[in-house]
């Protein structure tokens, strides 16, 4: 069987739920629930690349750094973003190998630190907007802004929020060795997080961390190129991307060509904060490979790698 | 030239030292004086595998825990090793590559999580003495006892501190990616705080994650007998290893035999919380392969290494 590659992003939040109280017990779980399905794709003959997001898990480290403020070194959000691929690579190897192992699947798995060079000229440095950790009330909000240059926001209801730039990924350090392990069918989680943002300094010479955080739909956009997969899954809280959401004429879709994406991009079908950015990531890897993308949520993977439910993305010819 | 391997274990307190305030940006300095010195290694035509404590690291990252209880969710001990291996590895990588590039090396660097099947049977699982974290009051203390079943003892000025079991490191998950990675030049940062400790369950088929620490230079220990390395380096905060220490008759070592060795250990010329467990680290790797460690200073690294200074363990003839 010719090795075929799958490169597979998902939320931080299908790991720690909203609904659930977010233990590491509960974490597990969802890792091992998670690690189940995707172990389907492995059975249909897919090498895997794993790039999870860490949304409430990097909240939850900005909480914590917070809360021993003048008894532990405060640290960057960079370093922030470090401490959950070290969390939730752990949670999501553990049990990617013990329920490999159960369903009798002979499969080395390694999660490899990801720093990504991000572009310096996209993502809003000039002007943040993403927002990051706990809400202040306006006087430490200001206080904040003051002692540590950070942007801060207010939010209508809850109070005032860091905003930090969300780059685009331009290159995955270490991306050889993730080729390489790949090849070697290791199921590979890399990118966590969307990768730990750097710059290039000194001409290109120098990596050196930065403030921000890089969505991982781009991130794992840009390994599904560099790994030349054969398919790039996004799960979602959705098991198809619908137009007119939320509306009468709310329709599923199960197949569309870059071209009818573009026309739902433009006419504002997919909202900047959920489907729109899934929807540019995947554009670029279809548009660069040829190859498909498949959008659908992580319960219903099995049926959708069999192309019974999903949303289908595919050049148009 | 023929391969050289080397596996090199310093502490977390050559990152996060007492002195400084252990900023990030302070570790990050660190971080590079201490890349600095393993790069002469390298010049010198070693492969390095790189082992990292995380004492002072993950102190700071159970403060974290601690000061965010009932706002984000607690980590166990072994996740927050986890939260460490991401952090340092981070800060590792990111300064050995660009050290490695102004000194105009090309070498990749590798930082894998790394989890260290521990021994059930030998660490104090029963009566862990481990001391980690913060310092808590009387009436704390017990109610974390009483809340969590932690153990908990008294330190004589400060307060109460729980304690752990910290068993010894029986197998390095992932050992033979290690291995192929150092085997195609990269440096490897790899058993980072000595490992996430798990246990075998259900007769060994099932990976579980255990609150416990294991320290590093067994780990390391383990990790030069597995990668066969033909130098195990022990960075420490002396340049020597010392009989009669703070005596008038204290003498520097520059050699001894294994036999001599475990005379002194015998004697107890090496306390159990400092050089004990480097020597009997020590003693393992040497008996086991016939090959030297190397106990100094991560600042005299580079004449220890050309042998006119630092002390050298060899097999007894």
């Amino acid at each position: 069987m010719a090795i075929k590659r799958a490169v597979v992003a998902f939320g931080g939040n299908a790991i720690l739920k909203e609904s659930g109280g977010g233990t590491v017990r509960e974490q597990l779980r969802h890792c091992r629930e998670t690690c189940d399905g995707l172990i389907d794709i492995i059975e249909r003959g897919y090498e895997l690349v794993i790039v999870h997001g860490n949304g409430p898990q990097v909240g939850n480290m900005l909480l914590r750094v917070e809360g021993a403020r003048g008894r532990a070194p405060e640290l960057p959000l960079d370093v922030c973003v470090a401490a959950t691929q070290g969390t939730m690579g752990f949670m999501l190897e553990i049990e990617m190998r013990n329920r490999l192992r159960e369903r009798g699947l002979v499969k080395e798995v390694s999660t490899l630190m990801t720093q990504v060079v991000v572009d310096p000229d996209r993502g809003s440095f000039e002007h943040p907007t993403k927002p990051v950790g706990p809400f202040y009330n306006k006087g430490r909000a200001v206080e904040l802004r003051d002692e540590k240059g950070w942007d801060m926001v207010e939010d209508s209801r809850r109070g005032f929020r860091r905003v930090v730039p969300s780059p685009r990924p331009v290159e995955i350090i270490g991306i050889d060795t993730i080729r390489s392990l790949v090849d070697r069918g290791h199921v590979v989680i890399a990118g966590g997080g969307g990768g730990v943002p750097v710059i290039r300094r000194d001409g290109g010479a120098r990596l050196a961390g930065v403030e921000a955080v890089v969505d991982k739909d781009y991130t794992a956009s840009l390994m599904a190129r560099e790994v030349e997969a054969e398919l790039f899954i996004i799960l979602t809280g959705v098991e198809s991307v619908a137009v007119s959401f939320g509306t009468a004429e709310e329709r599923s879709l199960s197949g569309i060509t870059t071209g009818e994406a573009r026309d739902y991009l433009a006419r504002g079908e997919f909202p900047a904060g959920s489907m729109g950015p899934k929807i540019s990531a995947a554009l670029e890897f279809v548009e660069a490979t040829g190859n498909e993308v498949l959008i659908t949520a992580a319960d219903a993977l099995r049926p959708a790698v069999d192309g019974r439910t999903g949303t289908r993305i595919v050049k148009e010819t």
